[in-house]
């Protein structure tokens, strides 16, 4: 099993958000008292604090009563409601979608993402990832045996877009890379994407041929009312090498239904139906009903959750700026922060552990979203609020407990 | 893309069950009057037909109204799942199975499969596969850059036992092949490997330190009260060479859910859940709680079921052996029959959709479970029985139009 074991070592879980319920903890450096609170797990969004779009549950059980037709769809997902997304997501994109060629109904986002990259990449073929980006991306590269080239993103050198290092992206592309892969609104920093950006991406893929998978994810959750650009909305690739990925697991909290939507390059969307046949057949029939109330939620519902977040995400950025030695960008969309810490003086891992034993407090390792972010943690703020903050300031203290 | 549309033309899903709503039929050629009846579909079982385990809408209420817990799964599926699950798989099949290192909840025994094969198969690594087995399995090893080694099974020959050629697979051990998968009851023919066979298997595995793949999707419905040899239950292999499949989608009619489950070797259930972690997170969480039902479901349903399953089998059997120049083998398992036609004046692709166009009724063709079976279709005979057996009639007064 020797190949096999090589190449599941780059895929370890350990650290991967929702895992830490089966790490071994025995062995961690714990240091003074026990931080006691409310416990919170930073590693993804709280479905209690944040519950799904209201009439979710009626429609899972409508689609059960609906039978076989419901129950056994194309593997790209039952037309009908391939049908009516595909008019919701070129209404809040701009672009074009054709129901029974650019659309896709997937196992959560991060089965299109799968799906995605198993469409796009043999064996040897360089694909650029953002750093830091979504930590699944680099996962997923080697997977398939493809050639990470990283592209830095220098998020605190500027407070005006991304930045996205776009002489480096340019580079990337000039050395041959076939598919460029990023989120935006970006995970786990929050940054948005500048339209200057998207477009200066969208000439650059044009440029040189290169494929674009787009993942926003996070696009319906845009704070301050800053613009937002969807590279598909652009017009200005061919649109057969361009892919956007969205669904309903974050904001709108439909993540127990494991639903995803990937719409955009035909020929992506046709190898991804055939990939999907062998990977799980479909997303779970009746969970495909449920799509019915997304972008069509009730009237102020996702303002209200947006302003919710914000609010959420105001409150820990204040606590994270005033912490001696620490230091945050404001998020500008999505539920996560990804603050930088004093030096400490144990290894992240360990630090991460001894904070979930210690202070009930669970975050993900920056190192999951690239090697260099040894003094980085993500956490998702999609929480009950009071309990976040409490949580943040517990992680502070402990912090200050491990410092140098 | 070059590599990658090589990759793709061998995972065609244009033949594949369920997908044939998407192809193109304009150029068939069709023969006399359309056969009137009503439409059966027998790509797969149909739920209307046979619905669901009673019950299982509301415990997946239930689930969701769990929230976060069930929303938010480990990626091998909830813990409380895992261990009752454990538990009655172990007395189905007499293996000793540890909740939280040997079994993992997954989408579908396709997602089961799809994890395992991955977990296991390393490019040019040879995978012994059953000639005919589940389609899907040949894609796999394709999709996973493996070498594959057909291994016969002669099902006409015989009517004790499957008739795989046992030589023949010791052949392929010799040979070097590192993996097998097997479906029993065999998937299209419905044979059951007999105890000797299932004892030669795992002695031949174990002497040649093959890893096995045993898929049982079907073992609980079984005809005639036959014997069923579990080859984990013998207790003959080490235990981290054997991987079972099993799952709620057929008999019990859980399709719509997307649940299956694997089990044995702790190796391979750490690599699919590693792999899981980047294919698509976990089984819908929700879904994940209507394994509660599972194997505990009414007093005498699952009798029953297995009743009427058997008798639409007997009246099929029946129809297709008064058939002159049919030839079928009776299932002695599951719900497929795969019978040989007489032979046809055009490709068994374009019959295939010369029968849906003209008579209503969707088979799969033999092809997709080995080049060899061109003169096979399968059935899935979950279905109304009525409709079932007319179907078959038509198929039958169809194939006569074709006939050379």
């Amino acid at each position: 099993m020797s190949m096999v074991s090589d190449k599941f070592a780059k895929l370890s879980v350990d650290s991967a958000p929702g895992q830490e319920s089966r790490q071994h903890t025995s062995a961690v450096d714990l240091r003074g008292a026990t931080l006691e609170g409310v416990p919170v797990d930073f590693s993804h969004g709280d479905v209690d604090a944040f519950s799904p779009i209201p009439g979710s549950l009626d429609a899972f059980v409508e689609g059960f009563h609906v039978g076989a037709d419901q129950a056994y769809t194309a593997y790209r997902g039952r037309q009908s409601i391939r049908a009516m997304l595909a008019e919701r997501l070129a209404t809040f994109t701009g672009a074009p979608i054709n129901a029974d060629r650019d659309i896709i109904l997937t196992p959560g986002t991060q089965g299109a993402l799968f799906l995605a990259m198993g469409a796009n990449i043999a064996r040897g073929d360089k694909v650029a990832i953002v750093e830091p980006d979504y930590f699944a991306n680099r996962k997923l590269v080697a997977f398939f045996d493809g050639e990470l080239v990283p592209v830095p993103m220098d998020y605190f050198g500027t407070t005006k877009g991304s930045g996205l290092d776009l002489s480096a992206l340019e580079e990337s592309f000039r050395s041959g890379v076939t598919l460029f892969l990023f989120s935006n609104p970006n995970n786990p920093t929050g940054v948005v994407y500048t339209r200057d950006e998207v477009v200066a991406i969208a000439k650059l893929a044009e440029s040189y041929g290169v494929r674009v998978i787009d993942d926003e994810l996070y696009a319906r959750q845009i704070f301050d009312e800053r613009e937002y650009t969807h590279l598909c909305g652009l017009a200005m690739m061919n649109p057969d090498n361009l892919l956007t990925i969205i669904g309903p697991s974050k904001t709108e909290s439909l993540s127990g239904f494991r639903l995803g939507v990937a719409f955009g390059s035909p020929t992506m969307v046709d190898r991804m139906e055939q990939l999907q046949a062998i990977v799980s057949l479909r997303a779970a029939g009746y969970c495909q009903a449920v799509f019915s109330n997304w972008f069509s939620e009730p009237e102020g519902w996702m303002a209200e959750r947006v302003a919710l977040h914000q609010a959420i995400r105001d409150d820990l950025f204040a606590v994270l700026s005033e912490a001696e030695g620490f230091r945050a960008r404001l998020p500008e969309g999505g539920s996560y922060l990804f603050p930088q810490m004093p030096t400490i003086d144990v290894g992240l891992l360990e630090f991460t552990k001894a904070l979930r034993v210690q202070a009930g407090v669970t975050v993900t390792p920056g190192t999951e979203f690239g090697p260099q972010f040894t003094d980085c943690f993500r956490i998702n703020f999609s929480q009950d609020h009071q309990a976040a903050v409490a949580a943040i300031r517990r992680t502070i203290e402990l912090v200050y407990r491990y410092r140098s």
